[in-house]
């Protein structure tokens, strides 16, 4: 079921084992041929096709489009919220529905600069509601083993604006895509750190274009492909969290 | 143009005296017969269809969905943001542009709860960046005297899932709309107050099934002459802050 | 009953039903002619002489007379609190009282500034406390056609440091107004914004010397019968919070 | 000079060597014989005292009512700001007129439960606006052995609605004190701590009705010579911070 | 008992009449001839050594070693919290602690800047929790006679870095002080402000090399008296809260 | 070079390219056998055994013992911070040294609980201080394939309380190992959640006794050589950020 399009006696005499699935992304940089709006087209629409495999056990939630990006900052049109609004608004969005209920929650992100946010919110929710059950992913880590399968460039997963993310794109907005544009990116940009170790950088010290892969050679059945896994991963989690999460301790 | 369709070169390259459109929504409760999402989806759409009319003078923004909706809380499905974190989100957003030189912003609601809160976003952005101009308004306080005109029931302006919503809702999103649900309600809810004084109250207090208003007059045709002038008004905003807006003094 | 003279004991021993009275008022700049307290002054003095007619159902706070001015900043003497720190101040003020069992809440407005955060500030306290009741005006909106009747410039409502102001300051405060400095100003500041639309401006921006209306034409007499109408207003406002007010569903 | 009196030119036209005078106190209960607002009148009328001798040296500012209060919460009509909120007001006022070029800032607190914050908004401000000159008392504190040398009582300075409050009242504000309640109280309340040791506690768990000190012993003329001694030491800071205040390094 | 050293199920069977004992610290520059930390390492040695002579009566926690130090900022290598953040600290190590049952918490404090913060977070705490017993002191407040008595030089309290402090290090940590660049400073720094005042300074206004006092006079026997009357003091403290503190009214 | 142990003339001469490191731990439960404030000593011990390698080319601040531990605070003795304070104090500890010129920055953690707040303030670090370099790792996420080929249980990583935090403990604080409640625990805890989900618990939901692994195994050399490779990393990372480190674009 999807949030939006229900009245309010609609989610009043709807199932509270209903796994409330909220998408997050962004508006920020994707490149010279990516739009602005990727990695929320990308989630959301991952969630939208979840849904349509499980309209029974989902309730689907409009995407937050508003990410941490403060990475991208440099090049015109991002925009960022800061740590402390992004994870208030995930947080609030959840309580709402926590007051009238609902008490299963997944999180699915499209922009790796939200997954440390979206781990904060939820824990906090869980400490807070300590009844509640609350996931989140990447939709680009339920993908298995699908994008070292399909990836036709030399990295084998998802970075930005990359092959994964414009084959993605050519699958479901070809309009969006820039295609005379495509552009390997960052490839060397950062002396290899060691191993275990986090380096913050801005994009615009990483890359030239603002993209980090091998955008070039991205391809629509590529893209098909992946999004196939992150629905069949999306899926899988709300199975989880509907149906089989029980604790057990040892 | 349309930010979340673009690329951040075409972002870099574009003229900074366009004006930032950005639409305010909610997820709320919207009686028994209009989806969560219709202030929303009401006040994008009103929105895009004004862009399409100043495409080379307005950059739209993607809608915020989360507004502050604490007044129909009692109903299941509304989600609502604290006013500090609405605030929070709609000063983001600007900030972000503002330091890309953009620096002409236009928000644009469709949920009477965010009007405070716009209005208190933008005043501290005023004093933040004097030399930002910003305007606000509801698309339903742009429509002059097309409401009255047109408006069928007793009730001649827009209040909350009533005739003028309805209508809007039956022209651009019918299926949306639970006909045969379509309620007139709220009508004798309050003692009259003092003129002047703002009560406040939940929309439980004061409804019994949350609209208030003439629902049963509802009519597509309506509606369609209802969008037609908010997308007048905004296109009238547009012009104003993107052409004619210079401070005079007496 | 006014509170700052009461005992903690005659609290104690105080009706419930008392209805709490706040003045909100401001310390800003009002052009050559009005004392930068005169916000405070007049819906404080309004309150007071509400409250003698009703001592025996009405609770008196001091004013408090740090406002939102920032749109005042621009000339020297002119104080501002941030909104969120008005909205604090005016929270905590009344959620004391509601610890100690008040229910009743009125909040007497002398600023335009203040009255979008004491909206604010009333709709998360009723969020928070459902059985209270919060209601809040500017003294300047319970005029009826009090103004339009009596005013005798062009200008036929309250703006900021114009002839209602200076007329009631000549009535209750003679020895504070500059007389000679008298001044009209800010009359065709604005180029007209479409019906609808607000537009945020500072003061700097609009007025030559920071009032805004026909202050010239000002007139003890008038100002006499502005108050008289404003105390009439909030007695108004008191009674119907105290004795009327029934939550009714249709 | 009186700056709520003032108009915007006269301020803006004033010396920035002038001491702003910032009177802080409560409204808070004052055992069965004080009104609330004690603290706020004494330490306003002190400053007000003051400003009538030195009118050319320092801008006196309106008393901030609402102080930090919570330990006298149990008892009905006490208000109470957080620290946070109480320190926000505080900071905002001052960064106000430092935004208009003053620089001098003497706070003369009535109300001990305050003095903390105060020191706390100051050291903040300072090291935010080392150019600036911040300084804070109770007027209390400024005493010197006077309270002693006037005092009739066991008790030999200021507690809370004791004969030195009690007394400055009658002399003030004699129709405020209800001369029969008058009453000790709080006497050996608290076990003896060891010395230097604070120890935090509520009024109601160490008095009986609110006060804490020998009301009874209450005197005008008691009164008189504190408020006379009071007003010395407010003069004494003003000159100190108008005229003499150099650093000097050893 | 220690707390860092114990396990969960050791705190879980422990008795809750325990003071838990809190030492506050900073990082912050001590002149040229004592190391940053020395608060810090003063405050926790001194409540080290009281626990070693009430180990069953009393839980010690790590030392907070970041202290609210901006008027140290000029001189590198301090580090300072903000009032707020310092706060928060110290209310949810205790808060934590209530949660598991503690009601009884003392906090000794080895840097003046912690004063006030410690005493609006206690302040707080108790307004939260009235249930709680919460007190604090500088461990340089709880001396007695002894400074009077110990100390050589002319400054016969505790100041910054100063005979006192460098006597104290002498004692407990001699390889950390630099003894040939013991120092007297800060001796003349202000003009003499009027008693009662609290001026705020910085200690670069104030002092040359950033002690205050007569370090030169430092000694190792010195040390070790007032070490012995500060553990004293801590002690007696202990047994205040764990066994003597009982509420009694007049 | 030891933070703590400098004065501020030496930090003054300081070289600006040191790297500040930054120790963060914790104090909760750590299973029967394990100390509270296991995640700090061992973060700290192997940053101090660093420091003695890379004396020249490093600060070392002390460790911060208060993290993240919501998710253990079910087990008393657990304190935790909000993700906010936590966040506020790294935060403030690096803004001060940024104050005073260093820039470059590594957070080592012990407690994964602070992996994700650490990445936000390093993130938000970087916004605001374009010219810093921030970089953070677990000391655990450092070993390489070390873990792996020493460890003797089942679990070839670190998880909490397990084999590795009790060998490493064992090796350098065997004092506060209870060797006679080593446990295995929490080791079927989960319904295996879908690869990729990160699913929020609590260690009291997972595990009978807190701990997480097979502490059973723990062994005095296997913690030697974990610690060992833990140092080389710190080591490794501490010379990238302090010699290697440079930005090179594609």
């Amino acid at each position: 079921m999807v949030l939006g399009n229900l009245t309010w006696r609609e989610v009043r005499d709807a199932d509270r084992e209903l796994v409330c699935v909220i998408p997050t992304g962004s508006i920020e940089q994707h490149g010279p041929h990516l739009p602005l709006l990727t990695d929320t087209l990308l989630a959301t629409k991952v969630c939208e096709l979840a849904e349509e495999r499980r309209q029974n056990s989902c309730l689907l939630y409009p995407g937050i489009w508003l990410g941490c990006s403060s990475h991208h900052m440099a090049m015109p049109g991002t925009c960022t919220a800061s740590a402390g609004t992004y994870i208030a608004v995930l947080t609030e969005v959840i309580e709402s529905s926590l007051s009238h209920g609902f008490r299963k929650f997944l999180v699915i992100n499209g922009h790796g600069g939200n997954t440390e946010p979206n781990g904060i919110a939820l824990r906090e929710l869980k400490a807070a509601y300590n009844e509640g059950f609350f996931a989140h992913a990447g939709y680009f880590s339920l993908l298995g083993d699908v994008a070292a399968g399909v990836l036709r460039g030399p990295l084998k997963s998802i970075r930005h604006a990359c092959e994964a993310e414009a084959s993605m794109m050519l699958h479901l907005f070809p309009d969006l895509v820039r295609v005379g544009l495509l552009r390997d990116d960052g490839l060397e940009s950062d002396p290899p750190a060691p191993a275990g170790l986090t380096v913050i950088h801005h994009f615009d010290e990483v890359t030239e274009e603002g993209s980090w892969g091998y955008a070039t050679h991205a391809d629509k059945e590529t893209g098909r492909r992946l999004i196939e896994a992150a629905v069949a991963g999306v899926v899988g989690a709300i199975d989880y969290l509907g149906n089989g999460y029980v604790f057990r301790k040892s």
